[in-house]
């Protein structure tokens, strides 16, 4: 990053390319509720990786889609919608949750799978060249369509969630076996290896294929495993009062992680410990408000400062 | 450290001290049990500092304290035992734990005060020279009792438990503005403050007086905080089936702390972020058996092997 952040900069040798939902949120925090909130992993992962590069995204929305989300995405210089898939005669994904006093579990209230349940979105012919790939959370067999679209991959990373864990995991397996990276949170990573665990869990996922995975665990930070090592963050500290809204914090890890590799062209052992704080920052940023409002405003300048100063304060001996 | 331990090198400038329990323990846990355990907060701390420095203990025992457990902890070659209160009529002080298959939770299935429902151990007056003290966990006004009798004190860092935190409010809230610093564990820094949240309790435990505080989050790592800023450390990572003990590794993690700060005769803040990957380490060594067992064999060349790994582990950007 460096200097002022500049997509332009970039335009030419980045291709990042995030698959995944846009969503319509209903949020209820303990102390707040926020209805027809812009959501969706591909929403929160393509305003974050934005931030370090430009991002293309591939999302089905409905009929009744926002022209105000529309307009948010649009807003952020780096992300590319040309991959945004409208259709009219549909519905948009929908969900409402409900935070708890532990602001780290939720309940869902409802979900409304609206275009999910259809033809996955099409990729567009521009994108066909994209190099870094995150496979959003989907049905593996969703996940797995999308890799061949993408002849140019260099790095493909997928996340996925427990009802795919229990419902296909068949396709989870095959989908495993293909992708360079996992990026999965700690109840994930526990109900897909059965260690609670997080070091045990990362060493059964490496068995099941990937050449690295990441466990998400919230306020304690995340691990990264690979076959040379691993790396290990405590999350950015925030106190119980910034926490405004934790949906889409770790799509929006991902998202920086991504975005830093996609920037500097590597997946090395120390381009994705490096990354692991860049996502680990981005997430800091993303609970500070409901949806993408506090993204919309974020500036290069602001994302240095805490970054050099979760540095300062995570380091070691 | 550097080269292989020598306490010698240190005898004469390094004055540290812990107050404590000594305790004989039963403990399950889900793949073994072990009874008679040599225990106590005072027997995990000091083997853990006298990895790094002489340390001095001072604690009492019963009429009943196997000859054996005085061997082991005279068997730690910076250990002095000068302060160990041997009362023939009284009993050892006792207690019996059984953890679940989640490592991190365990229920108390007895405890035997013995000599700690009796006047607290007498500090020698060959100690009262000491200017790095750790008050161990025991009842406040017990604690504030040993303060005075360290008149050459330079730092004093206490420990407390929920037991006091419910029973003995008041003498706590004059503990905490006598000393420098606090080391708790998160569920005792959410029932000082209220808050669940690590970082927010922090900060209201500084405002009850000490100069920092150190929140415990077993395998979630540690936080440090201080008027000047804070620190963060991961756990050092270990899988389900290396820990085969967890007791006292929240003493061995203040041993290491606290040992690494008396050898270096520093608490600034630097030396106090250094100290938290200290306490780590050391905590890691502990819980990878009953008792004392792992920490009668720890080489300085092992210690200083985990601590760079560690810090190439937890390295940040």
């Amino acid at each position: 990053m460096g200097t002022q952040f500049s997509p332009q900069r970039y335009d030419h040798i980045v291709k990042l390319v995030v698959t995944g939902t846009i969503g319509i949120d209903t949020v209820y925090t303990p102390r707040d509720k926020r209805e027809g909130v812009l959501g969706g992993s591909a929403a929160y992962f393509a305003a974050a990786a934005s931030q370090l590069c430009p991002v293309r995204l591939v999302a089905a929305v409905g009929g009744d889609w926002p022209s105000e989300h529309r307009e948010i995405l649009c807003g952020f210089p780096g992300v590319c919608v040309a991959g945004l898939d409208a259709r009219p005669q549909s519905r948009t994904f929908a969900w409402g949750g409900r935070y708890f006093e532990d602001i780290n579990r939720r309940e869902t209230l409802f979900t409304e799978v609206g275009v999910l349940q259809e033809a996955p979105p099409i990729v567009p012919a521009a994108y066909r060249d994209s190099e870094y790939i995150f496979l959003g959370n989907t049905h593996p067999a969703v996940q797995l369509g999308f890799i061949e679209q993408f002849p140019e991959r260099r790095l493909i990373v997928a996340d996925t969630m427990d009802l795919w864990i229990r419902t296909a995991h068949g396709e989870l397996t095959t989908l495993l076996k293909r992708v360079d990276g996992l990026i999965v949170n700690d109840s994930e990573a526990g109900e897909l290896t059965g260690f609670r665990n997080a070091i045990s869990a990362c060493k059964k996922i490496l068995d099941m294929g990937p050449k690295f995975v990441v466990v998400k665990k919230g306020e304690h930070g995340a691990v990264l495993m690979h076959h040379e090592g691993m790396a290990l963050v405590p999350a950015y500290p925030v106190e119980e009062h910034q926490v405004v809204d934790p949906t889409g914090a770790g799509d929006s890890f991902a998202g920086g992680f991504m975005g830093y590799l996609a920037r500097e062209r590597r997946s090395d052992a120390a381009a994705l410990q490096t990354a692991m704080a860049y996502g680990t920052v981005m997430a800091s940023f993303a609970l500070e408000s409901f949806g993408l409002d506090r993204m919309r405003v974020l500036t290069s300048a602001e994302f240095q400062q805490r970054l050099a100063s979760f540095q300062q304060l995570a380091r070691v001996g």
